[in-house]
């Protein structure tokens, strides 16, 4: 099923710079980033748990928010994008 | 239907914060700010229309990047939150 996961973190400090690039790491093992803090990923219930976990292990319950919407596995015609950037890859290769 | 908004844009910059302002007041007509540039709005099929008429009228679609996420009628048990900040209230109102 494709999960996306919103995450809302405070950049302007490092420690949040640095939990976000922890969060984006694991999502991109299951997805994407399609946005700098919004990720979409292919997980099954089990995968999905264990994601969550690692999250909120990674995340400042404190500080931050995180959030997931299941969007099943008929996602198709459920997602439209307007604008640049249909992905996100701030560590892609460097195109010249 | 529930409609999930997420907004990138750079916020380092004065005129996408202005940006972000302008499509966080549209949004919240019609629903709820849930991190700071994703918005949960509930929309029938013209309202959807026209809010997203809207909003690309107001994002730059060289640099900005809008994703609209269907989540139907029936969304209550597709939604999971972790964290601080259920909802966001930049603008609400200071409690002492």
């Amino acid at each position: 099923m494709l999960v996306l996961i919103t995450y809302d973190v405070n950049t302007e400090d490092a420690a949040g710079r640095k939990r976000l690039r922890q969060i984006a790491k694991q999502c991109v093992n299951y997805g994407q980033r399609v946005q700098c803090s919004v990720f979409e990923c292919l997980l099954d219930a089990a995968q999905c748990k264990m994601l969550q976990a690692k999250l909120c292990a990674i995340m400042d319950p404190e500080k931050d928010s995180l959030r997931f919407y299941y969007l099943g596995n008929r996602y198709d015609r459920k997602i439209e994008h307007f604008g640049c950037k249909p992905t996100y890859q701030p560590e892609g290769p460097l195109l010249l």
